[in-house]
């Protein structure tokens, strides 16, 4: 490793490698992981570009020292950390805009790029990216972790906005995964294979990513239900009738407890399982959309819905949202922890699922909430326990895995949107079973023999 | 492959093995592929299970047998030819809706249901499959070719819309790409990766589907323009303002001729750079959009826009523009083929080069047209030529190549939606580079050691 390091200071400049200490624990732990470990990376370095990174790569392989990604740093399932130590390879100076190309559509990006300052920044094209993961993830760990957030059951996830990636290989090789059309049918679909992957496959380096018309009209409301059941219930009607929402999120009583204690909207909210509406498009097809989803929630016992009064409130009502686990961080006190995870399955399981795990969360007897992106049938915990009391600690984790084993129970994922990273092996395992998994493991050993990329992520070494 | 023929015969019963010649030429040769081959396979087996792609596989394996999956048989670039001879796996037996989930959205199907049937049979629950390649394809294929279709430019392509695949490897192992979820970030993309792999990754046996709800309202409009290059411009400039067209569909004079010909529709249309547009949604929103998109045609000179009286109407014309290949197959004269082959451009760059590849087509002095799904920078040529004169063939060679040539140049991609097959392999190998290349022959040395998945397909053996 100090022969590594010095090489890579030779090859890539003195300042581009850091052994400080602060600096291997903010690559290495994470607050709001499930799951932290005490191994740290050894080392990180700041590439300027891809030619950067694939020497990196290749004084890595040389010396066989782990490679992993990390750009926002805000994965919740430990998906950068670094349990066999090795290289945390930090893109915050590859954080550009590389080139927008308004006419067709889609705007070509270095990973440290972040999603909100991206819409900020072509905001005049009239153009926006909508994946809209936790706020402070960024482009490169978005296409890792395959996430996607409240807009994706208009939009769908980041599997669908990604039209080609720059990727250094282990050995180095650099690689596009295709030009530049929004439709291809040409080999292999090297892009979605690489996204998801959780950098264990390569190093994604670039990324052109489609881009949408902002819709001309955007309307937010707030519902509550008399019972979470009834939420869910409502939000299958709703995706079952069409009716196109722009998203539709769910928040339990604890979760508006936290808004209200959070203080980020200036109105105190009743404390009931309630529904978060954003509807887009015309000023017509708002209304009526309104209209429709009115009628169906009344049948599920529905209060009335409360709009945001101009584009000001809607923004922060979507923001009272977007910060939840944020503001449920802000609320620990010291020595705890929050586990945050996530679950998705068939649409119609949805009402059984949630009501079931609302009712062994209350049990558990912490603080511990339900959120969601129900039209997608995916859903998550946050659950706040000490971390020093290992029978909490124990008791949280049951809970938990019988959530995630309830949802393959009904035919779902053990993660809608936040990948497996070091937490959720097991369970993946569990969900598509040994032949699946030893598939994922072949294609994983022929670009990345030694096992260096991301390694004991997604899976464990072949036995 | 005597003995293996044996073994499989005893394995799977008597009667689901062919050698019947007139069988093996129709599952060699296909009058609309743009290569045809002397090889044939050297025997046609007909599955009736899951199982028995299994035991198929487990023999072909052992006497190491080409596996070439065949469903509608309606791929354009000779993607189920048998260049190495084999065995053609026909799904014929298979074709099965497995599985209607419909509060899940979702259709488990066998591989030889035709979206057509799918559609037809599901109409009862209000929802659709939206995918929609030609009329006689299946959605075994179609996942093999990674399809769409004029609905893509609102609903995406095939990979928007599998849940899972069960799929038999090489060696016969069967596994499952992931439980029923409408979203996971669990694990690598497998689903992804094998469609579109045309077969040469494992066999599709199971299918389960996205599905979507029936619009309340649909409108179909015809409409022409001056030039193609209007037409083409006007096109862009939809997309751009980001009016949700359900479908929007170009077609040349020649094309509108063919219309005329074969006299599919009650009425005779004049022979100009024609689009069909197809709305769908609410009522208002229809309205709405029908008006957006007259204002943008008028600006690049249209003429009158042409609705369908009824939704009688509506079938037939939108049936025009989907058997366009069909009804120009059944214009040939004796000795006569039909070149039909695709590309995808970054939507700013339709205009340039449908004008540039229109004029070329002219020049040729040849019975060819072009039509294609503009909204999503993809278009098609489809040229008839006569296959005995070989100064023909080539000059009809030359022209489709310099199209593709003209897509890469502007960053495009030598197929949107026809795949690689036999005829495209060059271009790939131009589009992506070699070390892209290497990855997914690394890929697929992985899951098909001996290559024996559809050999010959995508790219050739590793040199």
């Amino acid at each position: 490793m100090e022969k590594a390091i010095e090489e890579l200071r030779s090859a890539i400049g003195e300042d581009a490698i850091s052994t400080d200490d602060e600096d291997l624990l903010r690559h290495g732990y994470s607050e709001w992981s499930s799951i932290n470990i005490d191994q740290l990376p050894v080392a990180v370095v700041y590439p300027q570009s891809t030619e950067e990174v694939s020497m990196i790569a290749k004084i890595c392989l040389k010396y066989k020292i782990p490679m992993i990604p990390y750009s926002g740093g805000s994965s919740l399932e430990a998906n950068f950390s670094a349990p066999y130590g090795g290289m945390s390879i930090d893109f915050t100076h590859m954080d550009k805009i590389v080139a927008l190309h308004a006419d067709d559509m889609d705007v070509v990006v270095q990973p440290s790029v972040s999603w909100m300052s991206l819409n900020e920044d072509i905001k005049d094209s009239g153009l926006f990216f909508p994946v809209d993961p936790g706020p402070s993830a960024k482009i490169g760990g978005m296409v890792g972790t395959s996430c996607s957030g409240t807009n994706a059951v208009r939009y769908g996830t980041m599997k669908d906005w990604v039209i080609n990636l720059t990727v250094v290989l282990a050995d180095g090789r650099i690689i596009k995964t295709r030009k530049r059309p929004r439709k291809s049918a040409a080999g292999y679909n090297l892009t979605n294979l690489f996204i998801g992957s959780e950098g264990t496959l390569g190093i994604v380096t670039e990324i052109t990513l489609k881009l949408t018309v902002v819709p001309q009209e955007t309307s937010v409301a707030v519902v509550t239900f008399p019972t979470i059941r009834d939420a869910a219930a409502a939000a299958s009607k709703v995706m079952r009738a069409g009716i196109p929402v722009a998203a539709m999120e769910i928040m339990d009583d604890v979760q508006m407890g936290v808004v209200n204690k959070a203080g980020s909207t200036a109105k105190k909210w009743k404390e009931m399982p309630t529904m978060f509406f954003k509807f887009s498009g015309t000023k017509a097809g708002v209304q009526e959309n309104v209209k429709l989803v009115k009628a169906i929630a009344k049948t599920h016992k529905s209060g009335d819905f409360e709009f945001a009064v101009d584009a000001q409130e809607q923004k922060t009502l979507w923001s009272a949202r977007k910060e939840s686990l944020w503001s449920m961080l802000a609320l620990r006190r010291e020595g705890d922890e929050v586990w945050s995870t996530d679950v998705a399955v068939p649409l119609s399981r949805l009402p059984d699922i949630i009501e079931v795990s609302k009712k062994e969360l209350d049990s558990l007897g912490l603080f511990a909430s339900i959120l969601g992106h129900i039209g997608d049938g995916n859903f998550h915990e946050s659950i706040m326990y000490n971390s020093k009391d290992p029978k909490e600690r124990a008791a949280v984790e049951k809970c938990v895995k019988d959530m995630v084993d309830r949802a393959l129970e009904m035919e779902g994922t053990c993660t809608g949107e936040h990948g497996i990273g070091l937490g959720k092996k097991d369970s993946l395992m569990k969900e598509l079973g040994l032949d699946t998994i030893n598939v994922m493991k072949s294609i994983k050993s022929a670009l990345d023999p030694h096992w260096l990329m991301n390694p004991g992520k997604i899976m464990d070494f072949p036995s």
